[in-house]
């Protein structure tokens, strides 16, 4: 288990940095991240590098037995290099993105590769050899201000290669993006543009998600760029990458496919509604853990005051610091470096709180802090190896969200939103999750959950057949099989590739208005709750194992046809969900689901606030630990089975268990 | 009557067509509209033509009965032609406004129109002399998404003729925008510029309603490049072009007045309240009929489907594509051209569904079109010669719309908002409106509203003064000759030049804002309303026959003085409102002076969503043919007094009939 | 005292100037506005001037009693000038602001300021000597339409050297802005840019606040430009600018410093919450009064109808001039120049009206202003040396405003609207208030108010202390002492240089979300209420004289610890209150700190709506006259001692006195 912060010897005199030592060691820390965006420190002229001040700083740190985490400072590009190339990126207007802030490179600028390959190389064979540097972050928050896409000269020659390399020809190009539509051709290469501003404010679907994608990929590129110096000069080094949950400019499976391990920055109380910081943030965190299918990841920057540039998110309470913390280790953080140290003075984030405040005298976060380092170092041991392990999985895909979000069909629809009405059932009923790519392998999961998989490939689909009839319960809803992977719309009917899988047709959809008020009936239990968004009329298909429909609607010109069907397939079943259902409705149908199902849980009665989380050794009988975390600001008795031992008092626990205002319990299952 | 749909050939494989072709016989198609936007298809490189798919594809049409309307393409220029002449439109930031949608031309750029004459030529001679290809289409809804104004240097160069042309010398426009306020003033041509962004976010309303007017004016001059092409190359075809109801960034008299009849493009679901889309359309049909003074006219493209580009507007209900389609036939239509055939899986109109959807196969949409098709057979011999017979007639006059978009002088106003609630009285009386230009002749009209008629040439003003004279019914309101024609303000006392005409006289005037309660009593009923928006102040002037207060204010400064005026003059009435009542109290002042007239109607009290309208031949005697729709979700039951014939069943009918939801009676009054 | 009215005779015919005078005579007019804007009339060509037909319309006035205030033509920069020297703005993205309205030059364009030096040269050289040009306003109204901010290479070079002479070297910038954050810094002077559009839409606050003050200050230098020649061509002549209150992107103490005297140009109607109009407009009034620390000043424009540029605000009702009017001389205008004398046809000021109608004949407003004319005949003589005189004092500083606009700290926090929350209370109570700059003189208020005062300079801060120790009664608050003048947050403990003051330190801060419910209880009342937007948790240090706290929390994890605190200090006391209270809680701390100091008023308990202001001569037994004026719409009765004496009936005035609707009441105290 790491524990530490985020420490920047360069914001501060050189004569305070042993203080600042001294106090992380007082505080149980053992590992710092630090010179990610001191690019203009390391080379303060293009070729003449200074790392000197950093050999000093970290020579204080290791005094005290703290380790290093190294960003490399490629998100802090020096005014030198941005003016002498003009590697500044473009926008969709084609305006110059100008200096004053940060990561304002185009990744597709060459001058900007070389620029990178040298100061990675410089700063990977001075720290390279080092047994205290555990890792590297690459770069910082990639995408983060919008910056995922440029608009230049350089992204429209590097799109064209990305073009030719997936589609060989141009007319190859012009049959997948349908450009005969209104005499879109292109003739050859170099007619190609980007999706830039025109007079329409979209571009075709097809253009645009090609665009998205080679966005993503030259991140994945330019990241490996990074990534190949330091695997040849630090090759007993972790690297990672941090990275912002929902955040989705980028495909995050590709980004951390090469990577060691992932990496999230958790900031609960940038989230608008307190009541639901605790599920977002649990959401974030399993979001990360399935970029690397289940592995446990680190905490690169967490929380450890109000966090704001301009306007101050809430300062969290006493005691919502080391709430955090727990809520972050449960899901599979293995290392928590909170951001930052002490707070800046200067800059625009000089209301972007730390653990310290201005002064740099300990207070009552730095106290909370050195609390939970005292906890940790007992419970790090009992840590080493588990992970939580989900019987659930729900897919994410990008290349549906991208396409979604450049069509969404009903006003105010999300992607991510509605994945949440899912994702929030099962934090609800304390079932852990994977949240998982639709090319990882689902066979040890019980339920699996593909929202509005509209396109996938060839692969998962066979995949999602094979699930079912090997036993899996796949839950699927509303436009699935509707696109083809070019973002054309399928001529097959609906819903396309999973047909006969479903076992449904589908020939008429529309949106329900917001005025409508259309209901959805449950079979099972009569319960009538709301259809929204989006209606489908499904006819069941006449196959030998036929579908049945599991709810119908109760109004509109599709009164009593099923709004949700069900069919028993191989071993397995395959879901349907042709609406929206309001929340009451969807718990209903999952609650029947996740019945029918060996996914079950002892947490589905919880408490107002409260989670429970499990992390686990891999193979029977290996170490559980139970996590239970009282968001609530009151007191709350949580039930609970006997045989647990509280990891701090080591004592055992049974019965109803009371946790005073956000506590928490960290308990270990006797075996 | 003309009855099909746009179809694309282009677009699908050409084993497909065939297919297509046989479905549209089995609807009874007989006409389809093709081949607008299909530039780089037919002029693949500049100057080499190919004409041999679309030749191809009307043969397949042509062996099942189908006759043409042909698109002249120039919606959709090639890219090409865009990038090597740079036609691109410039917005009034001056930004490019880029390729990959449509219509991003610039309408005064030399070469493009060099260009665009050279295809229309080509497409002329080879199709000109057909006897098959009912009419042409110029172009594609001129001015959609924002494209009737370019701020580029060739439309400064050409409004800069345009000026000299309307004003001669500089100091003329000098005087007559004022440019003399805050040193404006142009000492020669050279300094002139165009109303592109400045510190204050408005021009000079001089300028600013020049340019919208050279704008509309280029759009017309345009038009003209290729209607001559046309009528020298196809002087036996019908020419039009489709248009957008209420659109306003041209104005639609000029443009239609060289054509051969008008044109309109039919979408209701895209209006977003459903309870106002009968009446919303009505209008546009309305509007349309009155571009060239009560002509029948054509639907160019008629919803078939849920339209959308990244969202979907509603799909229509069963019934619903053949409810509109009567209301459009029964305001005038004697073409229906449903859009599309058939919903395309690619661009960015891939969610603009059509009679078929994506995969192509018959569903409940085509079954609907095909009942319309049975029908019509029937119902086109009857229709033959007959259109919309009005006793009211509304101006809609651009110059003052245009004027009070720049300058609406209360928060919130419309002059096209304002302009519907007197629309809306009417319909919902029954009663037809014929909505014209402020050039029209007015003579046969009962009663005549003229909204908002700030600014009058003098022609119009003598019309209207010899309107009253003769025995009409003139209803004015607010700002009426406050304007000139320049789009100053008038230094004449107001009313201005109907000052005479009114009989009053308006000193003192001002907004009404949201915050205030002013009550306006109707003198005749006693009743109270709200005086909304504006108010005037009005004196009576002493003239022969005095005008008579028929409103006053009950609150305010000016308490008990006129809200509304009415005065006998010659054989006719002039009444004035000085501001804008709320729907009772326009509804009761409308009431008594409809009663006053020979405007009567059978309908004033229909139930809820239904609509009542009658095509008549001209003279008397001529046929007759009523149409009653129910725009409502429920049956309903309708007072009709005898002496009509079901067109369909043939059988009399009489005493109230009553009709289920949706659905539609036409019935020929017997002779 | 000067009455009178703007009139631009370039707007009219020549042959209408004389009847315009004798309407102005009849009003007894003794001056008039001119000529600003007129530069392209002034000089219609570069280097061609033409005075004559100004001369002439001045000949015209003269002969009717009638002096002028003349306007440096400088705002309005003909169009030759502009496009020749290219001294167009460029907004923060690099767009030309371009020429169609006016003040689009930019303040630090070398050309521009030769342009300025000549015209303004000619003008004072031509008038200088005459004795009836009362004085001179330069320019008009600077800033307004977000002009003060141009972002061009004139301004780049601009801000280095104002950097220079402010920093001296480089690293002193990199020193003071923080540019080690980030990779920021800037090796030379040549590696400085502006704060334009970017990555992420805000700049550092070092950087930020330092342009703001470089644009305020290239604003006083170009003022003093034209400053300088008018004090060599007109030493005899008064010279003023016209300013815009709140508006707040210049600092006005430095604009007003040089000039003879403030004046402010006055729009109540464009205050959108009718109720509010009367407190804001005698805000803007008492802010004018400020920027030269109290002395009186002009009214430049008054409105005199509904002013409006595309929408109209509401006009001014019968009566409302003649209140607004004495409102302004109340707080301390010695002249009023009614804008506009007739309200003009054309350009975008032909919806601002003015005195008369467009038709430019006598109506309502002028009667109303011709009764004011005659009323101040009487009043004039003893206005002559009398002013408001205020106890209380409230700093307004734009450093902090500007820093304040910059990081808000809380959504939706605005610095004047905060300093508005103390400002009513006054107002509210009939307390005359002084808004002064924070390095004003303090010595002779009871009590001063410093809202928000983060940073201040060391005298400021010397001077606070003093103030307090010689008597005074500060109130602080929140964020107090937070920051250094670079816009750095400080690393003191806070409140910073303030904590020995206020006997008071904080640890802790944070935002008060709009879903929370915080409580204050009042401990000398026990009352409760409420807490919002900051909270500031509050240690009292152990002093010799110790802060009390006057107010607690009743809620959050600050419950019970002091939320205000007051401390004896010196002869005086420093109150704090580390949060912003709602109206009821503020009132009640406010009240009870009035009533211990010598801060009274007999207008505490006016009727709704009715402002009560006292006009003195300095020094004891000096002239006293109070106007009491009516706002409101009703009748109200108004306690009042005896001993005054009506100015207009000359009778003696005791007991409660009745005002009629909007009427006033000038008194003079008995001596």
């Amino acid at each position: 288990m790491y524990f530490g912060a985020c420490y920047y010897p360069e914001h501060w005199p050189e004569e305070r940095w042993e203080k600042d030592a001294k106090l992380m060691y007082e505080a149980r820390f053992n590992v710092i991240r630090l010179a990610e965006f001191a690019w203009g420190k390391l080379e303060p002229s293009e070729g003449e590098f200074d790392f000197s001040w950093l050999d000093r700083a970290m020579n204080v740190m290791r005094q005290y037995g703290i380790k290093f985490v190294l960003g490399t400072p490629t998100a802090g590009p020096p005014k030198w290099l941005m003016d002498r190339y003009d590697a500044y990126q473009r926008d969709l207007n084609g305006q110059v993105r100008g200096f004053g802030t940060r990561k304002h490179y185009c990744m597709n600028h060459p001058d900007f590769h070389r620029c990178t390959e040298r100061i990675v190389t410089q700063m990977a064979q001075h720290y390279g050899a080092l047994t205290d540097v555990l890792g590297w972050q690459i770069d910082n928050e990639f995408g983060v201000c919008d910056t995922a896409r440029c608009y230049c000269d350089h992204c429209l020659q590097a799109f064209k290669v990305w073009l030719q390399q997936k589609y060989d020809t141009i007319d190859a190009v012009n049959e997948a993006w349908g450009t005969v539509f209104s005499s879109q051709m292109y003739r050859s290469w170099d007619e190609l543009h980007l999706p830039t501003y025109s007079v329409h404010p979209h571009h075709s679907p097809g253009l645009a998600i090609d665009y998205r994608r080679f966005a993503s990929d030259s991140i994945v590129d330019y990241q490996r760029l990074q990534l190949q110096i330091l695997r040849k000069y630090a090759p007993s080094h972790l690297i990672t990458t941090n990275t912002m949950g929902k955040f989705n400019q980028l495909d995050h499976y590709d980004l951390n496919k090469e990577l060691d391990l992932c990496a999230l920055d958790v900031y609960p109380n940038m989230k608008s509604d307190p009541k639901a910081r605790p599920s977002y943030m649990a959401e974030q965190l399993d979001i990360t853990r399935g970029f690397k299918g289940g592995q446990n990841f680190w905490i690169t920057e967490h929380q450890s005051g109000s966090p704001g540039a301009v306007v101050l998110y809430p300062t969290p309470v006493p005691g919502e610091i080391r709430r955090w913390t727990y809520q972050s280790i449960a899901h599979g953080a293995d290392a928590i470096m909170y951001f930052r140290f002490r707070t800046l003075p200067y800059s625009i984030e000089n209301l972007w709180h730390g653990i310290l405040q201005h002064h740099g005298e300990p207070g009552r976060k730095f106290e909370e802090v050195k609390q939970i380092g005292q906890e940790l170092e007992q419970l790090a041991p009992l840590l080493a190896g588990t992970s939580p392990q989900a019987k659930v999985a729900m897919i994410r895909c990008f290349d549906n969200e991208w396409s979604l979000e450049l069509q969404p069909h009903m006003e105010g629809y999300e992607y991510i939103k509605h994945f949440e009405t899912y994702y929030n059932y099962f934090y609800d009923r304390g079932i852990t999750v994977d949240i998982v790519s639709p090319e990882a392998s689902f066979g040890h999961y019980e339920l699996l959950v593909a929202p509005n998989l509209m396109m996938a490939k060839d692969e998962t689909v066979q995949s999602l057949y094979r699930y079912v009839e090997e036993g899996g319960c796949l839950i699927m809803d509303f436009r699935s099989g509707a696109k083809e992977m070019s973002n054309q719309i399928t001529q097959k009917r609906l819903p396309g590739a999973f047909r006969d899988l479903l076992g449904i047709g589908i020939e008429d959809y529309g949106i329900i208005e917001a005025s409508q008020q259309i209901g959805m009936r449950d079979l099972k239990s009569g319960e009538v709750s709301a259809a929204k968004k989006w209606y489908e009329v499904i006819d069941i298909l006449d196959l030998d194992s036929a579908a049945q429909p599991i709810a119908v609607y109760t109004d509109g010109y599709y009164r009593d046809t099923p709004a949700a069907t069900r069919r028993a397939h191989g071993k397995g079943c395959a879901v349907y969900i042709g609406t929206a259902p309001d929340q009451d409705g969807l718990y209903r149908l999952l609650d029947q689901l996740v019945e029918e199902t060996r996914v079950k849980t002892d947490f589905a009665h919880l408490p107002d606030g409260v989670e429970a989380v499990i992390r686990k050794e891999a193979g029977a009988g290996g170490r559980e630990l139970l996590f239970i975390i009282n968001h609530s600001f009151s007191e709350v008795s949580v039930p609970l089975s006997s045989g647990y031992r509280d990891v701090w008092t080591n004592q055992a626990v049974s019965g109803p268990i009371e946790l005073a205002a956000q506590d928490i319990r960290v308990l270990l299952l006797s075996s």
